[in-house]
């Protein structure tokens, strides 16, 4: 029996070591240039120039704006020039929104001009020679010490900095928002608008030839205005990069909601024609995401629900919540709502619903949900006592209000003051206490009301599932453990994909076998189990899959059950090397599966799953970047659906949770440590009261990938 | 061995006899009366007089409308009349809205002159005595052969009819409403009227002391202008008269969408406080609407996508969508949208893509979802022309168009009649082909081209996510089982709640048990083991929990092992009798649950699941009204989570899946005509590849329960 050396410290870099501090300036000559050029600026509404030109116009009083218009003619009343050679002064910013034929020219013009960065509006047409075109426009950027966003992007808008520089119009707000999706940055800026907020920066990111999703992550995490960033990213490209720029922003305290794509096939399918991206399971992003403390979303509209529930003073925390409606119906859903979005509805304690009793009519509900059974309709006042009453009683984090409220004034305009006063109230009852309100209202117009609870920091909900899923979104993110995005570092290569050689190589990082010796023959084999102690396990090496290929025998108690097994398993699959093990029994048992794979983006990902098939049926796994700390290789086997069955379910021992991830931990450094494998995987892993023991390795070697980020 | 009787045949009758045929006029006094008369008239805009008496009004070119109003003041320009006494003629319909205690007086008066039906808005205080009273109000009402809407409702409309009795206004449409609660119908039509639907009927119901759900569902159903049936209700009082309420609707084609509450404890308390209703637990409710072919939704939202999406034409059925957006992202979302709602994103035939290539830029992506990639920008009609393609290939059910469409006019107005052209192109394709197109938007506003479309029939929503569960949700609808209310007949008490009785029950059903004796004493215990022959089970008689007291011995495989378990368990157990059966040994069972309970609201109910410590951690169960056909019994075994395991999972050998049916509906059979038991279990059933075994039988015997409805 050999046992691996344990494994080397002299470790290389990593194979993502790119600085985050690359870029001094933030991208301040991108957010805020001294002077702004529109190449391609045009009277036309219709067309690019147009909005862009109108646009940068509108950041005049801030800095320079020369529009350059090939004929000279005369755009939105301001003078233009016939190319960006004849400007009066360097550009700082350039923006090109002309035909793909003419970028390049436009560029090195820019260049020559003195500019520090471009914004390429141009689309290519996306075959090899217009990507080869693209990466070498980025490369004579840069050479120069200039920055380029885009091609194929839809540009840049920074309210603060009164640079707008994108088609039509973004309401300005709080939300910074990056996206690899114009128009998909366009509609988030819609439904933040009407929901009373707007974007601070919007950055389209196009095909990120030179400045990328983290580096505008990291530009959005140092930017004031800017209290929530949203993103939508398709190709992660150098994952473990992005995710320390979500970090980042989780260590500001900066909530990053990020939209992705790969949730079906189709939509890989999408990403891969759209920017060629290869999609990494759905899973992995999740971990790398959760793990940087950041949330992933699934729609636009859940997006901006969370960011608005975000921005809410206070939200950020706690899942219990005190609903309140005029009327049984609504308030009843509301509690569904609220529960099916795995947040808590408590019931009052005594001395909070006899306080509502005193403030409401008898035949109003004083539990939660309170129903005020019409008190609302006959004084509008009650909604502020009931839930300024709410505010400052222990039995919830949050008050969320549905139904009537809000919509008074659009049968009864007379109501629309008092309405208003209400709102304030609220407002005034939140601020004081320090804990927030929540309002889904059933009007369908704005209202004065309205009006007022989002000035003041209150979010309004068009739907009760949309407050839930928000206030939901607010307790997840909160509730997201400290942002972890493991270094590592790689080993010389020691695996040669042999049963043993894996077996050793983990055996070194700390994991447990049963005792095992590698053999030739029947008489090598006796000999080894006389030494081992019977019953054991025989075991032929070489086959890929021991099992089916008849290449395992269990439980052999004697020599001769033995000797009977080997000359069966000799005979069958034709291998030359076996391994005599011992067999292991332990009552009160549970079989892991654990393993690590090398994510083109991510890099290392540990994975762990119950065995057996109802697990598998139920595809019951939980995935985190390697290598795993102790206490993150607990989280995940306790994020596992089948959990309960470790912890001792229906007065069964509980397993000892701490062997199985000390040992799910073991490999996932292994795993990190040593890419020559792309896969590592060890099924089972026996795990009892009293400890865990691996049953099986199994390793496959592959050239280390090429990583597809820059 | 004792063998049951077969049941007996001569069953009486069922419990719920209630003939649906019992209202001869549909309502037509409450939904078209010859004449009405508001009490309470008022001129105050904040009254409930106020509201009413506008209603009415706008209705006099149809009927008679009486204003009463105590001082006999002149109300919106109309005469009144002091009191229903002073009328010149009789008021067919009566809307009463005085304080509480005026009520009685005014209804006694109606009667007088000749009333026919009353809606009652005044609100009781909800103590016993005003219950009383409101009860007594019926059963005067119904004696003098009238009818009674309320107490406690928010009124009724009809717009064919021009009727419209109630707070604010409600926009005209196509779905008929009936609510328990009277401001979640309000805030149902407010939904409906923001996506340019709107209310055929609206019915608030009140308490329903007189007129209840089921036969205001029963009146939609003939409402030739109500097209889907939208309905709140908390109480379902005696619930297969409401099932077969929804049978009838869909029986007639009309859709019945339902809210309902009880997904969290707290709805269940705010109910209780509510309409004091016992609320059956939510999946016997799922049950029931399943099974009577209704959809039953969770919030006012998604009932109203729902319902906007089934009343467009064609669009009942497929599951597979094209999806067709401007932009990658977008596209890619509302791929990922749709497949998370249970819809399929096929890839597009060769055919398809190749007839696509011809229409797009050589950048756009032809496989699905399709990615216009700026065509639509730069020819608003490529939208139609992709539209068209897809409608009229083969390769998807339905098409999705999403993001940009619709809003073009939004920032550039000039396009708003070019929009509106493809719009009606679009609509034009819908129509010619017979199959449907969805529309989402990121419009925040209306648009010309958004009215053209909605006025032509194209579902449009706001978010993806809402357009992809109301496509759901329809596919939902078309794919459910004909209806089935399975009637039912009670044949006279048998159970004793003995395991021998039960067991013999069953047995006398179908069920298939393993020989068993019945033993007071050791010898007769080897005796009957060696008639049986071994191995064999020993079982103590009289026990409530057998295995936990140590009152179940398996696998006895001689008389010595036989006679020791016995000498254990009769000092252990103390019983006095005992059941020695064969011992079954299947290879390649599967363990099932299989029970009935009676609900309170809904009778007889079926359930399966699982046996082990997984199935229970998932609670992975299903439920339906019994008695059941071997039909639904087989969907019920299918609509398991872990069903795969049952099919041949991994290579395994399928078990007797009709074996195991016949047994659930040999089960739900004995409970449906043995109500004397509460509960009557068997786990577990062993399903083997051969066949189906019941190795257990318990029963619960409790007084037959009162149904709460009438």
């Amino acid at each position: 029996m050999t046992i691996a050396p344990p494994p080397a410290s002299t470790a290389t870099a990593a194979r993502w070591p790119r600085s985050l501090a690359r870029v001094p300036d933030r991208l301040e000559t991108l957010f805020d240039p001294h002077s702004v050029a529109v190449v391609g600026a045009s009277a036309n509404r219709q067309k690019w120039g147009y909005w862009l030109a109108r646009g940068a116009l509108a950041g005049r009083d801030r800095r320079q704006v020369y529009l350059v218009n090939r004929r000279g003619a005369a755009v939105l009343g301001s003078r233009s020039w016939p190319s960006l050679a004849d400007l009066p002064a360097s550009p700082e910013l350039v923006v090109v929104a002309t035909p793909p034929g003419h970028v390049r020219r436009e560029v090195e013009q820019g260049l020559e001009a003195g500019a520090r960065c471009f914004v390429v509006i141009t689309t290519g047409v996306g075959d090899p020679a217009s990507v080869r075109d693209e990466l070498e426009l980025a490369e004579l950027v840069r050479s120069r010490g200039a920055r380029l966003l885009g091609p194929n992007c839809m540009g840049v808008v920074d309210h603060a900095a009164a640079l707008q520089l994108c088609w039509g119009t973004v309401p300005a707000g709080q939300v910074g928002l990056v996206s690899q999706s114009g128009n998909l940055g366009l509609e988030i800026g819609r439904l933040l608008g009407r929901a009373g907020q707007g974007l601070s920066r919007l950055v389209s990111l196009g095909n990120q030839r030179d400045i990328d999703a983290a580096e505008v992550l990291l530009a959005l995490v140092e930017h004031e205005p800017t209290r929530v960033i949203a993103a939508y990213v398709e190709d992660f490209r150098d994952g473990r990069r992005l995710a320390r720029a979500l970090a980042c922003a989780r260590a500001a305290g900066k909530p990053v909601l990020l939209l992705t794509v790969g949730r079906s096939a189709a939509s890989g399918r999408a990403a891969k024609s759209h920017t060629g991206a290869l999609v990494s399971p759905l899973e992995v992003v999740d971990a790398a995401v959760a793990g940087a403390g950041a949330l992933r979303l699934d729609t636009a509209g859940e997006l901006v629900d969370a960011a608005v529930a975000l921005l809410a003073p206070d939200l950020r925390g706690g899942r219990r919540v005190a609903v309140v409606a005029d009327g049984g119906g609504q308030g009843a859903l509301a509690a569904d709502a609220m529960a099916a979005a795995g947040l808590s509805v408590p019931p009052l304690s005594d001395a909070t619903a006899s306080r509502l009793r005193h403030l409401l009519p008898a035949v109003a509900g004083v539990t939660n949900p309170v129903d005020l059974a019409g008190a609302g309709e006959s004084d509008i006042g009650s909604y502020a006592s009931v839930v300024s009453a709410l505010l400052t009683a222990p039995d919830a984090d949050a008050v969320v209000l549905s139904g009537y409220f809000g919509d008074y004034a659009t049968s009864s305009p007379q109501l629309a003051a008092a309405e208003s006063a209400v709102a304030n109230s609220i407002a005034d009852a939140s601020a004081d206490t320090g804990r927030p309100v929540v309002v889904h209202t059933m009007a369908t117009t704005d209202t004065p009301a309205l009006r007022v609870l989002r000035e003041r920091g209150i979010p309004v909900f068009e739907r009760i599932e949309h407050a839930a899923a928000a206030i939901a979104n607010t307790a997840r993110w909160a509730a997201l453990s400290p942002a972890e995005v493991p270094p590592f570092a790689v080993a010389p290569p020691e695996g040669d994909g042999s049963y043993q050689r894996t077996r050793e190589l983990l055996a070194g990082y700390g994991l447990s076998f049963p005792a095992a010796c590698f053999v030739a023959d029947a008489d090598a084999a006796a000999a080894a189990a006389a030494d081992i102690g019977y019953p054991v396990v025989l075991k032929a090496m070489g086959l890929a899959h021991k099992t089916e290929a008849c290449g395992v025998a269990l439980d052999l108690r004697d020599e001769p059950a033995l000797r009977a097994a080997f000359a069966t398993m000799a005979q069958r699959t034709r291998s030359a090397s076996f391994a005599v093990e011992a067999m292991m029994h332990r009552p009160g048992s549970v079989e892991l599966i654990m393993g690590v794979r090398q994510d083109p983006s991510f890099g290392p990902v540990a994975m762990v799953g119950l065995g057996g098939i109802t697990a598998e049926l139920l595809a019951d796994t939980a995935v985190g970047l390697a290598p795993l700390t102790h206490e993150r290789a607990r989280r995940m086997l306790g994020s596992l659906r089948l959990a309960p069955l470790l912890k001792g379910w229906r007065g069964a021992e509980p397993i000892d949770i701490d062997a199985a991830a000390a040992a799910l931990a073991a490999i996932s450094v292994a795993g990190a440590q040593h890419p020559e494998y792309s896969e590592l995987e060890v099924n089972p892993v026996l795990v009892h009261p009293g400890g865990a023991i691996a049953l099986d390795a199994h390793g496959v070697l592959a050239p280390p990938r090429r990583i597809t980020g820059r």
